[in-house]
């Protein structure tokens, strides 16, 4: 098997609260995070992956494809958008970096049939990144 | 002369439109940064001062100070916030990164005392930045 | 006046050669750039141009123009593409990065009118990156 | 077990195609990539080994002797070069990044002594690598 | 389960020698880290821990308190320190990133209870890294 | 003109302090960089010179002597080593980053004959960095 990875960039804002907590059970957990108005970050997505290369092509997957689903499914839905209010397949979802991974899982899997989709790598910041494989995961939506 | 940069990070929401135009040139202008709910960015801060070490320290600033300095007037400003909502010396400015620059620039000119400010550099992403040095401009507040 | 960068990337390969020398004299200057097959490197450019930002758009130059301007005179002239064999405006030239970034002032000191043309960066890798602002230089072709 | 990792550069062009495809069928398959004359890349190189530290020295393996191999097998005989036409070792593969990474592999697996080779991972442009960990894949020789 | 990572740095002097090697193989095994004053690295420390998010959280764990823990327990004890001299938990350790890697570890274990601890991986330098998964590993004390 | 930067790095460890301020001075104006036993970084080398690019080689200066230069003189003089007690010509020296700039600028201004020298740039840290343009500086020996 081998592993490959396609790195794509999206600007985005969002606000981390929970609509069932009160406020300062929101603030308590999530802190500046909560900002009424939202604050943002540039994200990065890396989604990789596997499968033996196609011994005519020497290819995995064809990175040109693997970045049009990327940018169709994911890119151009959340870029320059406020993940809270813009996003349909978001709508009613705690925008943490987990969940976002976990969401994103669920609609490429769908869209990746060349190769088997392996792992989402999803930076917040440069500082703090998320890692996810697959494992069935609930996401809640409030 | 010596000039020496620190660099500082903050994460924060902005909306791009001018509220004398009407949507459609909001739209024409702007783009997608036009978006109504914003979106937002992993800016990074890096300000230089220049001047002669002290011949008694090998400094030409304590970085430490300047460090706070940034901190206290600009970062725990704009941290975590919706620059066009949360930002008293924003407050009816168009969130540009060179109106930022133009911005940050007025404040750090008060509180830098040690050395000359020399340069502001502005990155809203990691393709695009604004560089100021101090000339006058004209920033309008709406 | 403000400062503003946009930054593009292209893939590309070179061969580093005079013609009018011999083989000899090529690989003493050029030693391992000579290759006859070429080598490659991933390109990174960045463009600066200066203004004073309009006071009722908050903008020097719209970014996104500038990107569309660099990726149709300059990015989809040169990505994937052979220096040395595949581009008009580099036939005969010597593609040191010097030479390349000379040539790339050219092309947009014609196209870039919002704002005016301040610099040139290129990095060939990054530990290598030459800076242009325009002085007239004169390059050969062979 | 740790796994400790050293990372090396090299900077070579290449070209896709498969001689046994018509110029059409490369073209579609291989589109830019397929450029006649080639294009070129800076690949970055990770190489991964995984032992125990010898409780003498606190090494997994001596780092220095690891870049030596990396070195000697590997860099000096692609950087700078065409890796379809000048690379012994890649003589009628087809240079797709995840064909370099098993390659490579089969070379390293030789010359890695003091400690198991656990992976390999190869960017192309920093939006795109391969990861490999060895299982038996076929790389056609055309 | 999901893999959530947080990122920290320090710079902090050490010098790699073992007091029960004569002065010849100490140099002959360490060669330059050998170095009596020693020398040193702007290190970049990775945790990674997993889990499941909180249902009514979207966190795996609140990454604030995961750096706060990083600090307080890791980065205040060796932040402008000399690794060999100034830290009570690498006293009479060889510092070899290995060694740092697997202490680093048995701290953090005692300290993270949110999630469960997964992964270290810590830079010396861009170009060498460690990552470890906490198997038991033996870190001799001279 | 054009101007072209290489790049290089070193790993040392230095202490500040100035010996004729007592303990308590030293620890106001230094704070954690006077630990007694030193600590360390990954420094940033970025030498620029600048020039006409010979029409017949297309190189302002040939930036594998440049290298050259740059280990012969200063990288293999500090890499590794102890800044304060191990390097000649920093003897006595407040190993300030900005102090160690103009040091590296004499070095290199008696060395660097093909192209004229002119700018130095130190990163310290990459949040840190110094640059200087050999302006006359007085750097005391203590």
């Amino acid at each position: 098997m081998l592993y490959i990875t396609k790195r794509v960039h999206f600007s985005a804002s969002h606000r981390l609260f929970n609509p069932t907590f009160n406020d300062q059970k929101n603030d308590e957990i999530y802190d500046k995070c909560n900002n009424f108005y939202g604050h943002g970050h540039n994200y990065i997505l890396e989604v990789t992956v596997r499968g033996i290369p196609n011994p005519q092509t020497g290819y995995v997957i064809d990175l040109k494809k693997l970045k049009r689903i990327l940018n169709d499914t994911i890119v151009d839905k959340v870029d320059h958008k406020h993940l809270n209010f813009d996003v349909d397949f978001l709508k009613g979802v705690i925008t943490s970096v987990e969940n976002l991974a976990v969401i994103f899982w669920k609609i490429l899997k769908e869209e990746i049939k060349e190769a088997e989709l392996y792992k989402i790598k999803l930076y917040e910041t440069e500082n703090s990144y998320v890692e996810y494989f697959g494992e069935p995961v609930e996401v809640n939506r409030f």
